[in-house]
């Protein structure tokens, strides 16, 4: 880690004051800088927790997975934020276990879980500190959950496409309909039929691989 | 309060030994036994927030309501659980709200918002416990959400059935379809489909108000 890494590390990690010194040894010995490339796997139900995610730069996605392969996106993070989730292995209240994915070429602050752990058992406000950033998610997931079980798909699509288009400062979305699908949480079929009509509807332009807003009050009209 | 409802919230809020003697008069200064009665509305997103409860005795039902009426139970509490989403408005990463209704008669200790996020404030055990909890209720909502979006409805129902015939002790379930469809967080006409498939093959025999389970095997094997 570089003498930026280290800042990075007490500016986000709150609790950094409150920590010994050699609760402060811990943690840094604890993290090293490491990148991803997009679409890496960073994290899996499968694989050994890879502790804290500390994100300088890149996003990454939050998901489930069922048995039969349906993904759901639970949230997205981004430059600057921390993720827990990966860190599950340390909260003894998180009995789940999620996926997680880089979006973008990605680079991270990693806190490994041994060193994670040991000092939120020795120090109360890393433990408060944790629980306290998966209620933050558990906030994320239940809007989430609230998007994929209560609102019509047409407004979700519509939403998603407007957010994706923002996020990327562009009227071109670069995705396939295999991808959105999974970040809205559906099937390739029912995305592939919504953008036909969104597109019988002029307010879109389908071409391989890439979803044009051509009108983009219309499809602002669908949110609403 | 009794002095067994002080014992109760001494062994139940695991930070007590970390109280000041003045945060122990707050906590017991703002906490109350009530009752409420089976269906009664106990928490709802257009209320003020009730506090932590700590149940004595009943179950609670803890849900999420759609704009048009859907509900989806995330979880049930029972004797001995503590309920902190009632208490929301204190946990500023909490950001959504739920519904909390009696399932049974119940009496809890309820200690208002007020007096809880003083000693939250001023205690950082008393944070770190209601994030943990909070991270808790988040464990049982992933799982809920796994459950209504990823498993197939028949071996969702089979379980829900199962799972109340154990909580009551008893062959016979006594709800209706449409609270049935509540508790599984599907539509009635859904449930009543699935209930005369059961019937028909011999799972279940229906009657007013009620199921009972006559081939408990059969309804097992569903399940796996």
């Amino acid at each position: 880690m570089t003498e930026h890494d280290i800042q990075l590390l007490k500016s986000h990690f709150t609790f950094w004051d409150k920590l010994s010194p050699h609760q402060k040894d811990i943690l840094i010995g604890g993290t090293t800088a490491v990148s991803y490339e997009r679409g890496d796997s960073i994290h899996s139900a499968d694989l050994d927790c890879v502790g804290v995610l500390l994100i300088k730069k890149g996003s990454v996605r939050v998901y489930i997975l069922s048995e039969d392969g349906r993904e759901i996106t639970l949230y997205r993070l981004y430059d600057g934020d921390i993720c827990i989730l990966s860190a599950s292995c340390v909260l003894q209240s998180i009995t789940f276990d999620v996926h997680i994915d880089a979006v973008s070429d990605c680079e991270f602050l990693q806190t490994n879980s041994c060193a994670f752990s040991q000092i939120m058992q020795e120090n109360i406000y890393v433990e408060a500190f944790a629980y306290k950033l998966a209620s933050e998610s558990f906030s994320d997931v239940m809007w989430a959950m609230q998007q994929v079980l209560f609102m019509s798909f047409d407004k979700r699509l519509a939403l998603f496409l407007l957010e994706e288009s923002a996020n990327e400062q562009s009227d071109t979305i670069h995705m396939t309909h295999e991808q959105i699908a999974r970040f809205v949480g559906s099937a390739r079929e029912v995305v592939t039929r919504m953008l036909k009509y969104f597109s019988s509807e002029g307010y879109v332009e389908l071409s391989r691989g890439n979803v044009h807003i051509t009108n983009r009050a219309g499809l602002t009209s669908l949110t609403l």
